[in-house]
């Protein structure tokens, strides 16, 4: 058994709590639950992605940014799951940018059901080049706009 | 913003590589591919999921240890996506175990796809009283079971 | 090969057009979509049964019928599948009743995206009596509310 | 509401029983599951959509027929549950092809567990040209192929 380490992101960014995040409500489907009554925690990274989707694939495009609209590789995940998912609540779902790099940048991810925070992840997202085959160099519209959700300073590591 | 870190547990344990993982093969559907040609993201996490009720509600249980069948919570996750996995490949996941605490465990998985790794990961498990509502604490039969796929020394910490 | 026929009903009642139907606005998912770049044919039948929760565990709710809430299975299926559906374009359906027996009744359903019709169906469903663990007779509350949606005159036949 | 009538194949063909039918096993997975504990009704089309896989993008392949493995549209689909699907006991799909069109093909589904059927079902699976954008007409060698597996004479009707 070799199990070397996944060489994730640090999950804890430091915070600059002024900047904005991206707030969106994410229905919940009653499918989403499974046996055990609550939201699966494997169809919880389906409601991170559907987050992810309203705020680049959506959100940006209507900002005039239609770059993040191409396929994007996550290539590293991270969720904390503080408290069971329940339907018929409303889940909300705060996203900030937490690292930049040249080919990749972090989500760090806030969820709550009625004021309670019931997970915090994140995820690295790699635009990728689908001609190239590889991932591509994020251009300057797309670092602007990234970086007005930037909570911590780019850090050295992962590009 | 509030985006405080996700505390998850460290998944680069130390390896004790005499210890046997468990091996399971995860049949692919097509339906878990994405508009992008392989396997989302989430998918992965629910072929994870079904690697971990192979092991620990099916083959445990043919061990003679069925306390894993009960509900189980899980309370991190991490996972690094190496390369694409694609349908139509088999895909094998090894399991080992890297920490026990005194209510949970920390599974790591490493998967591949002709012989290339195309994702590690770890998920931390917590067995759930459903009466009580809560954690409830490992009995020595699953310790023993647990341990026999320990792959570093149990550390302090999470419980 | 034995494969005698699905009895379904008939997917075809006589339209009572005064009747309201229920209608709801169902938000497709980017996972919804395959790897053909369309909402898969299975999915459809999720967001048919959204669809379906939206109305008798939410509405029928909110009208003072919470009998619907308990578990109910479904007997039959049947879908025409007549457009793509499409990620970014919202998915109204709208639902009548077609036929209501005494443990079972039928709901009709029409999809549509920018004014076409994307898809039509029908599903038996079968309140269940889940201590009993069989379907259950229809209570007058349930049949009062059902008969305000419903399309055709009761007819004979499965029960 | 304007609800007309979906216009399926009827699920019930005469049938040749002397035609052999494609049989496979489909692996349950644990999250195919929903809330009331056994196989969730949209899912029981996942799983028809791959046993349909791995007939038409894998044995007619090593049959030397690889036309199936373009994209295919679903027209139709029936169900009729006869039993709940349980995780943790074998599931077998048994298919045969019960109308051949022009430029369409109807699938006869026949489930079971533990020697009782679970459910039957038809789709109307419909080749498509992705470049022409519509569909397309069957070549000679798929004809042969689902000639083999017709369990009724070829009827007018959608073709």
């Amino acid at each position: 058994m070799t199990s070397p380490a996944p060489q994730v992101d640090s999950p804890a960014p430091a915070l600059n709590t002024a900047a904005p995040g991206f707030k969106c409500v994410i229905p919940i489907r009653w499918s989403d639950q499974d046996v055990n009554g609550h939201v699966n925690n494997a169809r919880v990274v389906t409601l991170m992605e559907e987050a992810r989707i309203q705020w680049l694939n959506q959100h940006a495009v209507a900002e005039g940014i239609d770059n993040f609209t191409a396929p994007k590789l996550i290539a590293a995940l991270n969720v904390e799951y503080l408290k069971p998912i329940f339907h018929g609540l409303e889940l909300t779902v705060e996203m900030a940018i937490s690292r930049i790099g040249n080919r990749s940048f972090t989500i760090s991810y806030t969820a709550s059901q009625e004021s309670n925070i019931v997970f915090r992840a994140s995820t690295v997202v790699v635009p990728f080049d689908s001609n190239a085959g590889k991932a591509r160099t994020l251009v300057e519209t797309e670092l602007n706009y990234l970086n007005k959700y930037l909570i911590s300073p780019p850090r050295d590591g992962r590009s």
